[in-house]
């Protein structure tokens, strides 16, 4: 790509521009603009100019954007105009949920691999993926050259898990686990903590 | 309160300043400091310090900030300090995973009431709630004076069911519909996509 220094905020929203993009498409329209863009949002279209100025010009003065065209690109720019391998690390219920769950496959991060320290799980097939012990989970993701996994292990698991991930390979964590784990400046981790939303709202409440 | 002048993204830290107090309070630690606090959560102690500072004075210099006593505080700025009822909309997979979830009513938000249009679903019992036909969901909101709710709903119903619980007296939405909904300007809504973050992280990838 070439454009590392792109911050990393403006990162953060270009999935949801691609969201839209894909929502847009599936109703069959042909073109958008940022003022559309920015009112289904709730984003300024000037905001969203300048996120997409990082990478390009993407739109026409007077016609916006071609909505299959910007969606290709930030697919691209996103690196997920392709296929992720994903391991998930935990098979209780949240992690059962997760493996079970249709939406990461629609979206080309495809579950193959699922670890859990329980004996009587191992073996489970579940959509695209088996449960494996863990024990075996350095040698699958290395194997594999899994690069993205999904954590779903108690809180008191959930650094030495991370730690074994990195240490086979793994760039990239969804943590549902509620504790903040420390990782290396080259992998990246984002969080699930439904409770942490709700909490955050109550501040408002009256 | 009277500090609604905080900067929002301030608010959205607390929960995860709470959460590391609470795992240092069960783990029976007594005192920390911004600094620990800090390099638990990679956030600067100094960030910590301001954070904290527009609520009071909550440390001692040289002894830091009792455990108890901040978590106590932060539950109270947050409004957690008492029990939430939670409305959820939509008992599909999703929604029953999430009507299963324990971690909400441990920290005191309960789902007391579970709305769906499937007839088959309706009488249900999950934990603290019971399955209700949506079309007793402005009543039972409404005299239940229900202020948050989780959506899990398909994208296309999303917007639909938003309008109605606002219309209800709900205040605060937590929405895992991959859609962006729009909301007046007193009601506070925060999504989960586990996939945008995946989408994100892959920007890093190599």
């Amino acid at each position: 790509m070439g454009v590392r220094d792109v911050p990393d905020i403006v990162i953060g929203r270009l999935p949801i521009y691609l969201r839209t993009l894909n929502l847009l498409s599936e109703a069959g329209q042909e073109f958008t603009s940022s003022q559309e863009l920015g009112k289904r949002l709730g984003i300024g279209s000037a905001q969203i100019r300048k996120d997409l100025s990082h990478f390009g010009e993407f739109g026409k003065q007077g016609t916006g954007y071609e909505v299959s065209f910007l969606r290709d690109q930030i697919s691209r720019i996103l690196n997920v105009d392709r296929d992720w391998d994903v391991a998930l690390v935990g098979f209780g219920d949240l992690g059962q949920a997760i493996a079970n769950y249709g939406g990461f496959a629609t979206k080309r991060f495809h579950i193959r691999a699922i670890f859990d320290s329980d004996p009587q799980k191992i073996g489970e097939e579940v959509n695209e993926g088996v449960v494996e012990s863990i024990e075996k989970l350095p040698q699958i993701i290395s194997e594999n050259n899994i690069k993205v996994a999904i954590i779903a292990v108690p809180a008191g698991a959930a650094q030495e898990v991370t730690d074994v991930l990195i240490k086979a390979g793994v760039q990239a964590i969804l943590s549902y686990a509620p504790i903040t784990i420390i990782v290396p400046d080259n992998v990246h981790v984002q969080y699930i903590d439904p409770v942490m939303h709700l909490q955050k709202m109550a501040y408002y409440l009256t």
